[in-house]
């Protein structure tokens, strides 16, 4: 029988954070100014245990797969374009490459599962777990040992990439119908309601967005309301690029490294990972909300409160490389600004 | 008598809005999935008129001036604060600094109106208007000669940023005090209620609020209810940093170049130039939405939709600075993202 990985990731020693907030508090800006700059700081010289921290070979990790249920009509794109956008990474020609090219992100796309062929000297990983998932309205979407393989996998993508100097990883996804998956998920593992849940992924219109909720309440239904482990789920509802970037990023936090979590999907990723590690959480940083249905409830779940809003709805990891920068700029200023001390100027409030 | 210059503004010609929307809803991604990044995408172009736009030699400029007002006990920290910050500018040591020197901005200081003498041969553009402004609480901040002078000198720093070859400018500001000047800004020419738009500055209690409120309202009696021309009320509660940033956002924008505008002071610089010249909002992007009280406000009632939300509340261009990263990849889609012919991909939804 199939059983979850041990995943042992280190809880980030707090004993530094007093440091750091008295780091951060003498700079030559009035108490808090910086606003989330500043918990972005504290959080990475956390997850660094370091006072001067910084950032090396940011990496980016795109894993494509497609998924049963788009064959019952829950997306207004059709699955075909999945392996079209694989082609599109690869040659360089997607919004994610052009902004990977523009932060100095390393890039790699993964077919985790993509229903169509590559080329085996594509400058593609290979690990595909199948030819996509099962239609999880009639079955799991995937067996608990290819959910267990997926997470295998991922880690050790993370691991070459940490081995390789990387301490900031980012992950995005391509899988026509992924939303789906993302939403059943945020049902099972958050507790939180289907409709509310279901966006229009890509563009869907008003039947379209009916239909969608009604096939996902449909799977819900035939998955019942269990007990359930989180292998179960991933199982049933998951997607060959969700677990695979569930293990990324437990592979990361394993490592150290930073992970910054992009959008709906990548959050979904990133909750089922807190039930396999919640320990994983302190590693996330969250780039942007995007406007798909869940994913502002789901950053609520989990507490989270991302760098931008910028209505982005693309995935492919955009969110997470667009706020790099800003991580950029929190360890900037950790690193660089004088104190009040060093500068020569007044601290003290007038009274 | 001083009466306002004469500013040449040519509005973007909007017969490129069609090609510019068409290059960008045939590149490989559902319709509208960049967000913000392509309304960005598309304003660019326009005030460039180019389907390929560029972003040129960034800079930003920082006006920092003193405050009448500053004595009334308007703000937390002390008025000598004002000249220890612009040395920490110029020795390098401030946040905008370090955010400046990470995406390749030249940076300027200016001295617009400090109460305090600095050694003429600091690194420091000399355009003193004053000692700091007159406290607007017994008189006008300013005489209206002083204003005009101020916009002329702000136009004419901008003209020479342009003239170097900057097609996008940032301006910043250091000045005790004035949160205030901007509130009775918005107040007069945005009709926004005195008491809605005061906020805690740099970190004003709550009893320091309500005296803030009670000073800006015994402000605006003795102003009284106009009728008023823009350069009256930039005479009568202006800022020297003010004037000359709204003088260098019209200059910006006679020289055809991108304005970022950072937090409230500089959206009340806009608003200042808008009246002056309403042409010049179509050449400014908003870089961030700051906390301080009436800037939400201010920003509805320019119908602006910030870049970013970070809960910075520091001024100093701060905010403008670290938007630019998202103008750098609205102009990065355009120019090099594969549209859907250029990359095979299946580009029309399922029916």
């Amino acid at each position: 029988m199939s059983s979850l990985p041990n995943f042992i990731i280190h809880r980030p020693d707090p004993a530094l954070a007093h440091a750091l907030r008295h780091k951060i508090d003498r700079k030559t800006k009035p108490l808090g100014a910086l606003g989330q700059l500043e918990a972005l700081a504290l959080q990475i010289g956390l997850v660094q245990q370091s006072l001067t921290p910084s950032l090396q070979r940011p990496s980016l990790t795109i894993f494509a797969a497609d998924h049963g249920l788009a064959r019952a009509g829950v997306s207004a794109y059709p699955a075909e374009v999945t392996p079209q956008m694989v082609l599109n990474f690869v040659a360089g020609g997607a919004a994610t490459n052009i902004f990977a090219r523009q932060r100095g992100f390393e890039l790699q796309v993964v077919d985790a599962g993509v229903n169509s062929d590559f080329p085996s000297d594509l400058p593609l990983r290979h690990e595909k777990l199948g030819y996509g998932t099962a239609n999880a309205l009639e079955m799991a979407a995937m067996s608990k040992a290819q959910a267990v393989q997926g997470l295998e996998i991922g880690r050790r993508i993370a691991h070459e990439d940490a081995d390789k100097g990387s301490n900031v990883l980012a992950f995005g996804e391509m899988g026509i119908g992924n939303t789906s998956s993302a939403t059943l998920l945020a049902h099972f593992l958050a507790g939180l309601p289907i409709a509310a849940c279901t966006g229009r992924g890509t563009g869907l219109d008003d039947p379209g967005l009916a239909r969608k909720i009604a096939t996902l309440e449909a799977v819900a239904a035939r998955v019942g309301s269990g007990p359930h482990t989180v292998l179960d789920i991933l199982a049933e509802v998951g997607g060959f690029e969700v677990v695979m970037m569930a293990g990324a990023m437990l592979g990361a936090a394993e490592k150290g490294a930073l992970i910054i979590v992009d959008g709906f999907i990548a959050s979904a990723a990133l909750l089922a990972a807190m039930h396999i590690e919640p320990a994983v959480r302190d590693y996330a940083v969250f780039g942007h909300r995007s406007q798909e249905g869940g994913h502002p409830l789901l950053l609520e779940h989990l507490q989270a409160k991302p760098l931008l809003q910028l209505d982005l709805r693309l995935g492919e990891g955009s969110g997470a490389v667009l706020a790099f920068p800003l991580l950029q700029a929190a360890c900037g200023f950790l690193n660089e600004m004088a104190s009040f001390e060093e500068a020569g100027v007044s601290s003290e409030a007038t009274p």
